[in-house]
């Protein structure tokens, strides 16, 4: 049960953005942006990001729904985003996600422990200085969704099916339509 | 020096903003509607909690920078704002405003981390579910921003003049007007 009275039974975000539309247009929109929007990391790349860090904030909510996106948009589907949230450092990625998941992680500490050293290795891994801006900024966002969700109490289904269904909505229409 | 190349000098977030406007706009318009939109709680008020989860994250640029914006929007000035960020248990901050205080020192520390009480403390104190909702965004916002800051390595002025400018433009022109 949520904390306050949404108006609504919808799960997780889904409930809070139909609650106060004014503030979930600017959060669907950063999400649109960052996740789908124009870039050389791919949609499931950056879903991948999404769900690691909602895994080390321990939100149920956007680690399934992440999870699931990220799984329905990598051409090796759910065994990759397991070994990731499992095992970082064994898992068959690309040097240079490999780099910006591992800087993922210090910004889900916080900002001040990313190094210089960090930024370096993912330039070194052939991360441009705009995928490593993304990357800092989608494990951000996600310190936010994480904490919004988990702070106001939203409900979290059990059932993996629900998830697949908002993959399916997401995949095919965005962010901007679970405002609808 | 930030860890990328923004093609502009110009301190903490707003270098950020202007280097990725795509991600700057909705980010922009979150500050808006959450810090300056129509809302029971004041635009001083909201400020303060930003400041105050600023500090708790030790992110330099928006500490200084909402301290000075809450500063010059409470009736009690900065006074108020380094009382509450030295201790917040004396501070002079009406029931309801400490209350949603402790909820976003709760948030700061994970969304999971908030408790039916704190909640109905609040309700006690006459915090409406939107201010509760409101209160719990406004930290978990500032865990995003802080982290999007110190993650990239931004330019934090050391002038405290930078600050007083910047909270002039802030109250009269609000956060749209940094993306210009």
């Amino acid at each position: 049960m949520p904390n306050i009275d949404l108006n609504n039974d919808l799960p997780g975000i889904i409930g809070l953005l139909r609650y106060r539309p004014e503030t979930g247009r600017p959060l669907s929109e950063l999400a649109e942006v960052l996740l789908r929007g124009p870039s050389t990391l791919s949609r499931g790349e950056r879903e991948l990001i999404a769900a690691y860090v909602s895994g080390l904030n321990e939100c149920q909510f956007c680690t399934s729904s992440h999870a699931a996106f990220a799984a329905a948009q990598l051409p090796e589907g759910m065994s990759l985003v397991t070994q990731v949230r499992a095992d970082l450092d064994h898992a068959q990625v690309s040097a240079k996600l490999m780099a910006l998941l591992r800087i993922a992680a210090k910004v889900q500490r916080s900002g001040r422990a990313v190094t210089d050293a960090d930024v370096a290795a993912a330039r070194e891994a052939g991360a441009s200085d705009l995928e490593i801006h993304d990357a800092v900024l989608i494990a951000a966002a996600f310190c936010m969704f994480n904490r919004y969700v988990d702070g106001l109490g939203t409900i979290t289904p059990a059932d993996p099916e629900v998830y697949a269904q908002s993959a399916d909505m997401i995949v095919n229409h965005g962010y901007l339509a679970a405002l609808a």
